[in-house]
């Protein structure tokens, strides 16, 4: 408790209408408190770090003008929401950040009527905030009680479509909408594409120092503008208003740049365009991301996301990793693979680190391409490098394949392209949570035609399923992996190709056979030794493939067991529902056969470590352990024995 | 074939290549002898008409100076392909088009080499092109041989987010590229968005003449411009240039815009763009749809899609409908729902008249959201709007759904958003194929927590589903139903919310249960009257739900039947998936039950007749007699029997 900052102000706030009674004087140092509030939590907790510090002041500001909840503030992403949590009646529980039973680390509806819609994924806020503006407009639903629609969102996450389709929308809807465009040149990496080098362009051709002036000015007439109407307020928009052409070219009445570390402009600019907006605005806030942390400031991701630290140096406390990370092996694997082949090329919508590929790009640079917040495009980008000759890896998490979906199944699937598909973060991810959760992929892949869908069972699994997708040819083929760190089995020095559709047998016994799709394995065989020490000694096999299937396989574990029991993490309708209609289809249901599948659980699990989380979800392996045993009446056996 | 245009110049074309020996006044001609055999061709077939009309001058202009298939022409959308297929080998075959073992409507790789990538579905071409383009530059694959890679785009096609995702990313890599933007102000419907106004500012500002003279300059001196080297080029490309901020300020060079059916403008812009292009360029060409036949011209929708025609007249060969569409119910189901209750608003994506919802937005203008071309937007706005307190009907296709689901999973259903969708062309579609099968929904949407996922086995359940989905407030749902007339069922007057979760009991009977999901009722149905004449009377019981299952009813057909067989016109993973599961865990396996699945097989399925789909797939009322009497083992008792 001695490392707490000294927060006289933001101890009076215990929600926003607390601020109203502040000078603007004391809104720039109450910014500082929760500054101060936000780096000694996020030293405590760990958890994304720089995003919050970065909008600090443009929280204050926003809480300060805006009357939320009524208004509808929406953090795009959400992770710069922690400021926005402690000035929102949460500060009590700040430390539990992502831990437990603790706070999200995004915005939940769930959790605060503060935040009017959650999010995780980004670049869904203008939608929200368009819904909420046309909601409001419609009148039908007082009871909603809906003021104005906010959203923060930056400059990475503008690249993805779906903001610009919102965009798009509310310029046609033309309805009083606020977006705040909050630029600060980095998503977790730099961002890259056109808007971005548009953007820079915009504030690099107008200073700071002359937009401060004209914003101050703005509040010395702001009186009367409200006197004077309609028209006085418009021009008054107009004067605030330097380039943006794009912006307003789709609709939008453009504000900015401001300086969103400085509290006059900030809150010139928002009473302002509170006052006076009436179509949709976009407001271009300029922030550092990591601002007023050195240790942030001078890291090279900004300190996006960190461990525990020590507030003094920043240093980060990390466990030793046993094992190298999944990541780190699937690019090293690829690095291997593309030094023989020049044709392997990587392709990733803007996490050049989190997927590794970083790695990647440092070796060859032209193979590499960071296609932005983009994984629509990233996927139909790929199935033309595939059409034209090459053999591109899409590198993209379990959840955020999601928002390539179509593009999968028309770009890909049915013209059986061989685009490969490297799903990091397959299964529960721990502190994100459910919006991060990989609980999907194998049941919207393993339903396409022709598509080849495997699962590492360990690291070294991934550096053969590596191998596999460089040297298949015939169509697409996917290869899912967990966050973290590898179970430390030792690395082949090359993977060496895996024949299609075949798994492999880890242990013959008797009774019971466990098929294994994926990580969970290591818990499979804790279970099976478990079992064996009761007298159960379990025939463990892995399928590599969720399709297509091992049948011989699987037919012969169904006919030579009397219980097969299939584990996976992933949720129900992937791999094992596949083996379910081969068995069904084969007549195996037929004479009676003792199947089940050990599924994640028809809920969205919230954030917690990942062996708790699959631990409630029931996949572990005192879990898998208990389910054999209920299968096999073993317990009951067990009892009658000692009865 | 007295009906056969006269087409003197065409005749000579078997290839793109025998166009290069014809002078521009020819090739002017040639589009012409383009244009009437596409009507003619499509008066005999059906199919897409309007939009084919519009591009039959680029069509020409494209080939004529382009080296296809070296360099690579890809159709966005591709529905306008006719006139290319026409002069791309297929002239022999083009009156077989959407028919049964006949060409594709849409553009495929596996049908010419003059198809180098295909589509369906909107928006993908620029990020295609720009595969090629890079796969190009990486040289690593010359035996793909891969020249300019060149998409032509429509306006509406260009709001979706995909589209802005690849531009935003051709700006950035700046390597060679060709975005034709086909700009007819048409998308099937008008389109909508603050885009399409952009775009209307910009060909309004710069009448035709003008640029026409520019053009036609450009051709003079454009001889002298290859001497002059790479400056006088990009000062060519510059004086060709009016306007086009929007695109320049995400790095393309902006051309246009051009009359896209005057061939002197359009081979002189091509000519020049292919001689001297370096990065992206956009090329902004504007076209009628319809153009050049008199009844497409004059019709609302250009003839978008039409049946088979009478040439003179226009009139259109419509076999008269036995029962109003699902299409319709729906709508006017959903327009009774709302009289009552306000809070019923409508979003389509740039499909008003596809989904129906045109009917709805005559009656409630202000309560109908159409968001142009992007299903991302449709679903996260519609969260908004349910959030902000209304009750969305989000109605899109089964097929363009993918395109929304990571919105649906992240915004929808983690947050429990009382969403509904309406899913229209649930199942196999017909003439338009594979790209627009409705075959995976069930798959991606039942394994979501929380959701309610519905199938209409008629026109009658539907009614009934449109008002379970008003009154269920308790998170997200959806509805499925199929393409095409209903079966003819009384519809009641206002449909009575159905309990949730519960199926019902069409026939008592013994042995065997047939367990439907969706509109495959009526061929259950009518296999089990042929069935019962064999002395095998089923039980037939529609389950209404997917999720949640109805566990009871469910597991008591498995303990009273021998065999339990679910019917559904989706992708494995999804009911009969989700009912083993049950199965399963339930233990009923472990004794011994005859349960089987039909599903739709696992491969994409060629376009033909519904009905004809159907038999392929193997769901129509024989292949589930033939089931039964197989699983049974009915036709050895039978053999054994008369033996």
């Amino acid at each position: 408790m001695t490392n707490r900052p000294y927060t006289p102000l933001l101890d009076r706030v215990s929600c926003p209408a607390d601020m109203k009674q502040f000078s603007d004087t004391e809104l720039a140092r109450l910014a500082e408190e929760v500054r101060a509030e936000t780096i000694s939590a996020v030293s405590e907790t760990g958890g994304h770090l720089g995003a919050g510090l970065g909008v600090v002041e443009l929280t204050v500001a926003l809480h300060a003008v805006f009357d939320t909840p009524r208004d509808r503030l929406i953090w795009d992403v959400s992770h710069q929401c922690y400021p926005h949590k402690i000035l929102t009646g949460r500060r009590d529980r700040i430390r539990t950040l992502r831990q437990k039973g603790g706070l999200s680390g995004f915005c939940k509806r769930s959790e605060s009527d503060y935040d009017p819609f959650g999010a995780g994924h980004s670049s869904t806020s203008i939608s929200a905030a368009l819904g909420f503006a046309a909601a409001r407009d419609l009148g039908s639903a007082p009871e909603a009680n809906v003021g104005d629609a906010i959203a923060v969102i930056g400059d990475g996450a503008m690249s993805a479509g779906m903001a610009f389709e919102a965009m798009n929308h509310a310029g046609h809807l033309d309805k009083r909408l606020i977006v705040i465009l909050n630029d600060n040149e980095m998503s977790i990496a730099p961002p890259v594409g056109a808007l971005s080098s548009y953007l820079n362009r915009l504030y690099t051709g107008a200073p700071f120092q002359e937009f401060k002036a004209i914003a101050k000015g703005a509040v010395s007439y702001l009186p009367q503008a409200f006197q004077d109407g309609a028209k006085r307020a418009k021009d008054l928009i107009k004067t605030l208003t330097i380039g943006g052409t794009l912006f307003q070219e789709l609709g939008f009445s453009y504000v900015g740049p401001i300086d969103g570390h400085d509290m006059d402009q900030l809150l010139a600019v928002m009473r302002t365009v509170k006052a006076r907006a009436t179509g949709p605005m976009l407001i271009h806030v300029i922030t550092e991301k990591g601002k007023g942390y050195a240790p942030a400031e001078n890291a090279a991701d900004r300190c996006h996301g960190v461990s525990k630290f020590d507030i003094e140096t920043g240093e980060q406390k990390k466990t030793p990793a046993n094992a190298p990370s999944y990541t780190k092996v699937f690019a090293q694997s690829l690095i291997a693979e593309a030094k023989d082949d020049k044709k392997v090329v990587a392709v990733t919508a803007a996490m050049p680190d989190g997927t590794g590929l970083n790695l990647f790009a440092t070796q060859f640079p032209e193979r590499c391409f960071d296609v932005g917040i983009a994984e629509q495009h990233a996927v139909t980008f790929s199935a033309g490098l595939a059409a034209g000759g090459q053999k591109p890896f899409c590198a993209i998490y379990s959840t955020f394949l999601q928002r390539g979906y179509d593009q999968i199944v028309h770009d890909v699937a049915i013209q059986k392209l061989p685009v490969r598909f490297a799903i990091d973060r397959a299964g529960l991810v721990g502190a994100d949570g459910a919006t991060h959760a990989g609980a999907f992929d194998v049941s919207f892949l393993a339903n396409l035609p022709g598509f080849v869908v495997m699962a590492a069972a360990d690291e070294a699994e991934l550096v053969h399923m590596v191998a596999t997708a460089v040297a298949y040819e015939d169509g697409p083929c996917s290869f899912r992996f967990p966050r973290g760190e590898g179970v430390g089995v030792d690395l082949p020095a090359r993977g060496v190709p895996l024949e299609i559709g075949k798994g492999r047998v880890i242990a013959e016994g008797a009774r019971v056979a466990l098929l294994n799709f994926g990580a969970r394995l290591k818990d499979v065989r804790e279970a099976a030794t478990a079992l064996s020490a009761k007298g159960i000694a379990p025939t463990i096999a892995d399928a590599r493939f969720a399709k297509p299937l091992d049948e011989d396989l699987i037919l012969r574990l169904a006919r030579d067991h009397e219980a097969l029991i299939t584990i996976e993490e992933g949720a129900v309708g992937g791999f094992g529902s596949h083996v379910a209609h081969l068995l069904a289809e084969a007549g195996v249901f037929d004479t009676g056969l003792k199947y089940r599948s050990m599924v994640l659980p028809d809920v969205f699990l919230d954030h917690s470590s990942p062996s708790d989380m699959y631990a409630t979800a029931g996949l572990n392996a005192i879990n898998i352990e208990t389910r054999v045993m209920e299968v096999l009446g073993a317990a009951k056996e067990a009892r009658a024995a000692s009865a």
